[in-house]
């Protein structure tokens, strides 16, 4: 058998150590994961009342076409039901439009770092791609992916606000960028931490969907909606765009239960202006440690701080682990120095904050 | 934009009328619909009560390797961890199937009518596709499959058995199809509706994994284990031919719903047990009503029949849906004057069949 040669420069998903085996290596009563930029709050409560009653209808196939959801997503967007697209998280719609628009005779532009799964299933689609480098703070370089564009780019990825250093574009700097972008490539606006961002300038990338046919825009349940163990992201551009992309969605591709959970979940609009102000108030818990310490944090519009503390990450990363807190890495994310922590409850980030604060105050002494 | 041109040949997803405007439109109480060959049973009681386990745990993404659900299921067929690969339903391990090893320098090999969505993968991969039709009586010409192989030929899709007939291969059929396929064709043997399999003569395909290296079986547990809302499938194969195509998984391609209810539908072998004697017993009737009418009944080993009533099959599909009965009219699936229905209940088998017994003796008089 020969599976596709660009495959093969894939790695395959590398499961991490169980929790309860770093439980018992480290002797910890308990461990504190804010790696995966979930919501400490969880969900609305009614996303879980709308999946009991969905708990009777399990060997029933899902609505293919997710017309409950779609009819209640579109009437909260004030956009026409067929400018949506529902994937398996908004992984899979990186997926699908990968599928879609990228092959070998073409290329795509990617910032670095930012959400592997880009370049991820342009490697397997066979794509050039033509990675342009964050500008130093970790804004995306627009000038330089303006540069790297040609005749044969399919596809370009801006990650706003981007993972992970958390950085946003404004609405002037993704219009004048639009402005610039050639109509026969596609733009995806990534917004997967949307519900987060306080920023004023931030786009209404839905508003910009009327003068740019030519864009997409990417959001999810799964970072404030607290609804990632269903897996349930959507894509919202013309109605053109979206049907002539929906053959390369499977067909049952979002369960029944995360179908109700989102319908749920749409309408507790309280429920995420509370996750908003708890994690504007935990980003802050984050700024004063990064001002005390003299170290840099990216100026983050999300659930997640990225700090630079200069020293190997790795070690970090270990040093936290003996402790009982799960982050991220840099050295894995593009960032060899600093660790990505997602911002957790008010006491989770003082117990993390306080730990860190000795652990620099041991490495000093 | 310029999406790929193979994708215009495709139709997107087409939504069908919903329930609740049948309802109206013919002034029906209720409806059945045994048109998905759902399990009319619903699922395990156990698999309900797992799933509640996990609703405090909405926010937390699911484990991208499904550690213990893989433990649970390797542990049950008998195979090692790494044999292993979960897709969201089968439909997922079709998409990645074709991902990984079809592109437009290649062809594949698929029998014809079989499940539509080997070939609409294939088309999204631009492989050239060699459809074979089925021998007369509905079994597919493993002959004609093997005449159409050649150099090119990357991956053949075996669908065991098969659906829209129902029939079966035999285990030295397979076998002596295996020993005739080259090594560097995968054969892939979809076996979605094993658990309702009743022949003894049908193979036993992971044993000859063994000998077969170029094999990968997949199975679901939207079918007899009655999980279809939730969306998983799985498939089996050596090690290095899983560890070949995992990179072009998703990372978290379950939910955490789908792996907590599949670990315990596993353990609840007595439902499955039940279903496929109720399932037997309900095939009898839809059998004795073909016999009583000299109907063609294609001999089926799954949990629904294709009948031949030599009239349109759209015709007879409005007739039934008229008095209440959704099923799959042949006529969208190759079979223009034959009906797919689900093997129901035993009082669902009885009335639809009651009604088409009057719609039959109603077009005759």
């Amino acid at each position: 058998m020969q599976i596709k040669d660009q495959l093969k420069q894939l790695k395959p998903y590398q499961p991490g150590k169980p929790i309860e085996e770093v439980k018992k290596e480290y002797q910890l009563d308990k461990i504190v994961k804010l790696a995966s930029n979930e919501n400490p709050f969880g969900c609305s409560v009614h996303a879980r009342e709308a999946i009991q009653a969905e708990l009777e209808h399990l060997a029933i196939y899902p609505d293919g076409y997710s017309a409950s959801l779609r009819t209640e997503l579109a009437e909260f967007l004030q956009v026409s039901e067929k400018q949506l697209i529902f994937g398996n998280g908004s992984d899979e719609l990186v997926q699908i439009i990968a599928r879609a628009f990228l092959d070998q005779h073409t290329n795509t532009v990617i910032p670095s770092p930012s959400f592997p799964q880009y370049r991820h299933n342009a490697v397997i689609e066979h794509a050039e791609i033509r990675e342009v480098p964050l500008l130093e703070g970790g804004a995306h370089d627009l000038k330089g992916m303006l540069d790297a564009i040609d005749e044969n780019t399919k596809v370009v990825w801006v990650c706003n606000p981007n993972n992970p250093t958390g950085n946003h574009l404004s609405e002037s700097e993704i219009v004048a960028f639009l402005d610039e972008v050639p109509a026969h490539v596609l733009v995806v606006l990534d917004e997967a931490y949307f519900e987060y961002v306080r920023a004023e300038d931030f786009p209404n990338s839905l508003s910009l969907l009327h003068n740019y046919q030519n864009v997409i825009v990417l959001r999810t349940f799964s970072k404030a909606y607290g609804l990632a163990a269903l897996r349930v992201g959507y894509g919202i551009a013309s109605e053109e765009l979206i049907t002539a992309i929906e053959p390369a969605r499977e067909p049952f591709n979002t369960s029944r239960i995360a179908q109700a959970a989102a319908r749920a979940a749409i309408k507790d609009q309280d429920f995420i202006q509370l996750c908003r102000q708890k994690n504007e108030a935990g980003l802050k818990q984050y700024q004063d440690f990064a001002d005390r310490f003299g170290l840099y944090i990216y100026p983050s519009q999300t659930n997640f701080v990225l700090i630079d503390f200069k020293r190997d990450a790795d070690e970090l990363f270990n040093a936290l682990l003996k402790k009982g807190y799960i982050v991220r890495s840099g050295k894995a994310l593009g960032f060899p120095t600093s660790l990505r922590i997602t911002v957790g409850t008010k006491e989770q980030n003082e117990d993390i904050l306080s730990t860190l604060a000795d652990l620099l105050q041991g490495i000093r002494a």
